[in-house]
């Protein structure tokens, strides 16, 4: 029996144990789900059990005063002892569900249907996690071996979708047992499900919130309009002064750090097939392209850094109307990095910049979670990369090519801490939409997702070398 | 007895009546408290005939297709049948209690505490239209009297804080029983306790909804923020454009229709005894004066036109974070008219700056509900006016002065369907928290308006001439 036939016999197991796992709301940035996300870490080092790996844990993060949700880590030793040690990342936490309304079909409720699974989570990330344990198995029956060629380890962490606040911390309080290689991170996209690709890097994260304040109460608007200044007035200059007239950020310092794209950098982007229409049909039928001028679209939400406002509210919002100058004004940001920006240079040049531009008479604060996310890079040439792409490329039939991924996960933290190169190995789809109503993953291609990971051990095993630990 | 002592024996009893008035929650922007609405009317109906009125009514408005907020009319004819015909207008619905967690006690749950009458309503409006049975009962048992020296009506409705949209319709189909000589407005405010003072002018008022979409759906800010117009940011730019740096409205033809304020227009505003700090402790300790350039904060509030938004959402408003640039944002604002500007040229100007300023890829749509409202108002010299201040003076004793209105209400309709004059006399404070938590009346400024309104109909009689009809 090879890979293939394996993978082929075993789809509808795959599947159904899958979406046992989607059942479980793991959403990590809700208390009310926080259960939720232990119950998916149980499951998870279950699964891994029941697939043979002969040593699973659930890790808890944080501390006493300020707790975390569960990781899963697991092990299998290579038979060989001089064999690379691999270490897979993924997360099982998931974004939250809300608006419920718009879903065609519970979000906690896994479906298939027209080729696709349908739940929040299928693909990410739970799907591409999944994958690991399946073509673990395609590649032990194939072969007949009982152990994998590399020493495999997985942690598969439980608030990737909040930041990963206690991940760096897990990172380094566990860096013996977690000591490897190179690592393989299954949290990205492929250029599309006939166009077979691999990140080579990732955006960082800074995350921020605006609180201004006026008066100590709502105000009527007739009463005192036109005398006070209106939070939500000052709210809308602050966040419209955010981006000048080229699309570029304002805050100070914003771009020091960012280094220019090389020329061979925008031509491996320039190779992908990009075709505007279709993008941005996958990018929710949006109605036109924006963003910073001279750089192409695949530059902006890949290579080039965004200030994105993600909430915004004060006032009244309910039904009918009410006249009134709100006390309070609100507004959720996200910054999306990349190069050497730093996240917390990033939220103190917001904070900067809403203390000199906020106007007279009303209060700002600005306040943030967690430390963020530092941007990602793994190059083309490395030999971890090259393996993947070999991977790739045996279970697709095809060339694999390179992107880059406008997103964010920990993995600046896992190669800074761990001091391993990275290579990204996934089959997500832009279309998959991830984070939004509906979230799905096409089942044929997480088959070949779990058909390129068979093949990815031995290629690891063969090329990437194995320091003496 | 004079008018003095019996306010003074039947204060517990107004006061205690009023309570169970202001503990109907007639909340006439929320459909869920329109049985409430019509209980307030059917009260006051029924407060108004144990007063003495001969003829009470509760007048349905609206049609069936488009139902409205009842209004409640009452009628006592002068003896004379020669004597001038006067009505009373008030409403008898509340603004919304939210955010009901601000209020130290229930918001229909009245309470008297540090002499003060603690209530959703206390001061508007239902203080101000209870001061009229009570007033007029005074008279009658200080002159012995059966009935008052002008043809009394009241016209109380019920859509006041909704934006009155069916009154002038009311008052077309109504206009035979409504005819009068004089309209008394009892629903503004005086410039202090200790500074008593009549309004002589209100603002207009017009009300829209922006929507913005973007995208059919939430998208992920990392996969696709930077290439993809972001619709709160597109709000925040459309709202951030709607001043100039001299705090002007920029929409096109905004100004066209505002007659500059006179000498003599500014002198009578001049003439208060203004202090800002005082001023800027009522305004709910608001930290800075602000507003258009060239205007002290009277003429900004009383005499020009502004652009509030009174609330704004879009995207994750909830706890934690969610990376989305979210398919919608959502203003409501409200424009506050002066002099000539008419509230449909102000909803079409709106509509035409959106849609030139909306950016590619953001698809706007300008929204307005109802009418609106016209301006208003009453040259001091007119004699409803003198005679409205000969009253206030006599129960204040002491020099009345003239204040104008930054707030809306329907009386440039009653004065343009009924062709009669307006004066108002009425007994509010800007300090009484109207349209926000803890909305209050002081008692002792309530009783002193009952007794202006007992020598009120005795100055309309003696000066205001008498149509025939």
């Amino acid at each position: 029996m090879d890979v293939r036939d394996y993978i082929d016999q075993h789809a509808q197991e795959f599947f159904g144990s899958l979406k046992d796992w989607l059942a479980i709301p793991s959403v990590s940035a809700d208390p009310g789900h926080h259960a939720d996300v232990r119950a998916s870490a149980d499951w998870l080092a279950a699964h891994l059990r029941n697939a043979g790996f002969p040593e699973t844990e659930v890790w808890d993060t944080g501390s006493p005063g300020d707790p975390g949700q569960p990781a899963v880590f697991a092990r299998w030793p290579a038979a060989d002892a001089a064999a690379p040690a691999v270490l897979v990342y993924g997360h099982h936490d998931v974004q939250p569900a809300e608006p419920l309304s718009e879903w065609e079909s519970p979000p906690f409720e896994p479906r298939e249907r027209d080729g696709m699974l349908l739940a929040r989570g299928a693909s990410d990330d739970k799907g591409q996690v999944a994958l690991h344990p399946m073509g673990l198995r395609a590649w032990l029956a194939a072969t007949g071996q009982a152990a994998p060629p590399v020493t495999l380890m997985l942690l598969i962490e439980g608030e990737e979708e909040s930041g990963s606040p206690h991940f760096a911390d897990l990172l380094r309080s566990r860096a013996d047992r977690l000591a490897c290689d190179v690592i393989v991170v299954s949290d990205t996209t492929m250029w599309a499900a006939d166009v077979p690709s691999m990140c080579i890097g990732m955006r960082g994260l800074a995350e921020a919130e605006i609180t201004l304040r006026g008066a100590d109460t709502d105000l009527h608007s007739g009463s005192f309009g036109g005398g006070v200044p209106n939070p939500l007035h000052a709210m809308a200059g602050l966040l419209a002064g955010l981006h000048d007239g080229d699309g570029r950020v304002t805050l100070p310092g914003f771009y020091d750090r960012v280094v220019p794209l090389s020329d061979s950098e925008r031509d491996v982007l320039g190779r992908l097939p990009f075709k505007e229409n279709e993008w941005l049909a996958e990018a929710g039928h949006s109605r036109a392209a924006a963003g910073e001028a001279g750089y192409s679209t695949l530059e902006r939400i890949w290579a080039r850094p965004t200030a994105e406002v993600n909430g915004m509210w004060g006032g009244h919002t309910g039904p009918g109307t009410k006249t009134i100058i709100p006390r309070e004004a609100h507004a959720k940001l996200s910054f999306r990095l990349v190069a050497d920006q730093q996240p917390a240079e990033v939220v103190a040049a917001l904070q900067e910049y809403v203390a000199a531009a906020a106007p007279p008479g009303i209060e700002a604060t600005v306040s943030s979670r967690g430390g963020g996310v530092r941007p990602a890079f793994s190059p083309p040439a490395s030999a971890a990369v090259q393996a993947g792409k070999r991977a790739m490329e045996r279970a697709f039939g095809r060339e694999v090519l390179f992107t880059r991924e406008g997103g964010s996960g920990p993995e600046a933290d896992l190669t800074g801490i761990l001091g391993a190169p990275l290579v990204f190995v996934a089959v997500g789809l832009d279309s998959d939409r991830i984070h939004a109503p509906n979230e799905r993953a096409e089942k044929a291609l997480l088959l070949k997702g779990a058909e390129a990971i068979a093949y990815l051990w031995q290629e690891l095993a063969a090329s990437v070398t194995s320091s003496p630990r």
